[in-house]
């Protein structure tokens, strides 16, 4: 029964990869939503961000419990996927510590790990530490899965949330320019937004970052297969003054063998009132937070800096994911 | 007050043993159960399996609270209690170290622990790694206690959910044979499982074990004393032709000082494909999980493979006794 | 938008600063609460005691989420907030490790994160592991907060569980003595307390303690410029004859770098059946929990033993902020 069922979702899921959200059935990848998807999901998390305390749609997924399974802590990320759920009167079963879940220290593979919870809960939310274990996890079980992070792999609702973030402060999603900043060579999630803004028409990208960090061929080549205008850049402040968007992110300590080079990257290119006063008035400023001090405390008043809206957009998304998931 | 409401809980305590579920006030040992009660949980378990998300029955403890409160990890049951209470709408306060939780680092002992923690919850759900924690924590409160494992003492809900998988799988609980396979030593699982099995007609046992975790003779001799018939048996597939119940386990590395004998041991008894050719048509393959390679994968999609069916069945058992020890 | 809204809340929290429950909106200090606020939230709290589940009331804050984030372990206090948000029908995002909270170790602001987890809950609970975290954070966000606790600052919902306990156990707020007894020089309980006791009116205390750890000059510097009686005793039995209320309080053995200085000090004023005869019988004995040995076990089923009944009482004075604070 199990195998004939599973074999069964396979075949749909292949089907379904970017053909709807009315079909979808996991979200394991950002590669699964074409445009009209993300914009079918963002309508949905409009509509999310509009859902008060105490209004029918507040229990919405009052009786489905989700099990939010993370093998490596991710506080932010797992209050993120439990405030979704909870906002809409769902219950939560939650491990932080799932890699010292007894049942794996003991030799217990994921694919049984996730067979189990499956018995307990209606949607899976899995953190792991191995690129592919989401896809594996996914295959494994006949419920919804969300990916909230797989290692170096993916972790969609990064993406999404980005996507939606650019989406609701400009307006469109078409027709703008976008400035990513800082580590742009390991950062996941601007190689991830990168990727997922090739969907969209008349984008153009201008990358900004120390010389060490530079964005990487595979995302230029992409670009440039696809059409898309793009140019490195160094001086901030001129860059600042041409887009509609500027993402800024934080350069990674841990990737530096030497102190002082650390120092000499993460200082090169700071978010301050001068880089806000070259910035067009009806822009925003991005970051995936956590912040250290590549963007200055004196901006966060300013209304174009949409980080901490961005963060609670993560909200809207992943209730967004929970309702077409489950189908409610 | 206290003192006096407690004598009289005790006094109770000590007259509803076995004497029916409508009075059980706390789910302790596996003895508590006699074969009436068990049979009447069962109803109430399949009960719950037809509970679904939004159904009025999935908020049947709405306002109730369940407090876990784990001297030691055991993430697997933790999440099976949390979702059984999350199931039928219950809210849920817990904590997986209660070792380390500061009072009892500081000394308190754990009577008062209970004391102050019945003040918050309708119910607790007690793992610890003492045995006897159990009984001495439901005698020092006035709500009801499930013991969820305490060290090597008692796991009651494990041994009922394994009774009513038995139940569901072959249809009976009387007339049938059942081969106890793996560590039949130290293992807890299969031992009380062949005390509960005592309270039924006409059950034959099979013990399939390597030398060096043979089932003792505790065990031997009360089924002796009760006229049940067993005998020990060395051939798997032999065994296998012969019996409704495959109840395989793990062989756990630590129990071996040395590596050679591990290996020896725990490949011995494996339940491959061919073992499932000897089994008959409608007989149930069972393993408590987690399952290393006792198991070979290949066996997961067989009809008779039985294991998550199991998992699953200890969430509808712990809601049924959430149920009735709530009195709801 | 951010800012200025940040800038007229702070505003207002000056205004409201003792200024009536209806417009109070966080609770950092103790001091925040004058008596008539007390008096309103005992009210409160009296009518969270009768709430059941299944009635109406216990769904009360349905489709609000609290956001328990504690940068240091707090088992006890958090499992109350979180019982406290539950019998609510509150839903419940938690993390016990905020200090290894990703986020933090990356360099984040407690700021920065406050920001974030507004963007989440509807109010947010921090314990921190230091002295005026509580302020900086309720003043980050615009939403509110209460202070589970700040190092060596405030933990007002314990000061206000005491007097409200006071004022359930022997029916009245002033015109009554108290005994304060024990470690009188580090307890911040006591220390809070006494100085929450000097707004009610012809109230004397008893410090009852080891020489190692008398009551500190700041307070009874204070409790004499307000004319409030006190006095150091020696004899507890004698003192226990005249109090209404005694409070007794661990002796922490890490205070003393001497094992033998400890074993005195700790030994000295036990709370026994001798104290207990001299004990007025519509007294009360309070305890902060936990408790070591300094209330012998005999003790606890004596109708005068208020300490569990204490422990809960912090239940009710938290549901009761909890309804105050989101105006529900």
């Amino acid at each position: 029964v199990g195998a004939s069922r599973r074999v069964a979702r396979d075949a749909t899921r292949d089907a379904t990869y970017a053909s709807g959200l009315a079909t979808l059935e996991s979200c394991v990848e950002a590669e699964q939503f074409d445009r009209a998807m993300m914009e079918e999901l963002f309508d949905v998390a409009d509509a999310m961000e509009r859902v008060r305390p105490g209004a029918p749609e507040s229990t919405m997924l009052q009786g489905y419990l989700m099990s939010t399974l993370f093998y490596e802590p991710s506080t932010r990320t797992r209050l993120s996927f439990e405030a979704a759920m909870g906002r809409l009167g769902g219950g939560i079963v939650s491990t932080e510590s799932a890699g010292e879940y007894s049942s794996a220290a003991k030799g217990e593979t994921l694919e049984d790990t996730m067979r189990t919870v499956e018995g307990y809960a209606d949607i899976v939310v899995l953190r792991h530490f191995t690129a592919g274990s989401a896809r594996r996890a996914a295959n494994a079980i006949g419920k919804p899965l969300i990916n909230a992070g797989d290692g170096p792999g993916q972790h969609p609702t990064q993406a999404l949330l980005d996507v939606y973030t650019i989406r609701k402060e400009i307006g469109r999603l078409d027709d703008f320019k976008i400035a990513l900043v800082g580590d742009l060579a390991n950062g996941r999630t601007v190689r991830s937004l990168a990727s997922a803004l090739t969907q969209f028409n008349n984008v153009k990208f201008y990358f900004v970052a120390p010389d060490v960090v530079k964005m990487k061929d595979d995302i230029k080549d992409l670009l440039t297969s696809k059409g898309i205008e793009w140019e490195e850049a160094t001086d901030l402040a001129a860059v600042a003054a041409d887009v509609d968007v500027l993402y800024q992110t934080r350069i990674q300590k841990e990737r530096f063998a030497n102190p002082e080079d650390y120092a000499k990257a993460s200082g090169k290119y700071i978010v301050d009132r001068t880089i806000m006063d070259a910035l067009p008035k009806s822009s925003v400023v991005m970051h995936p937070l956590p912040r250290v001090d590549e963007i200055v405390v004196d901006v966060d008043d300013d209304p174009r800096a949409g980080y901490f809206r961005q963060a609670q957009n993560g909200l809207f998304i992943r209730m967004a994911l929970l309702k077409v998931l489950l189908r409610v």
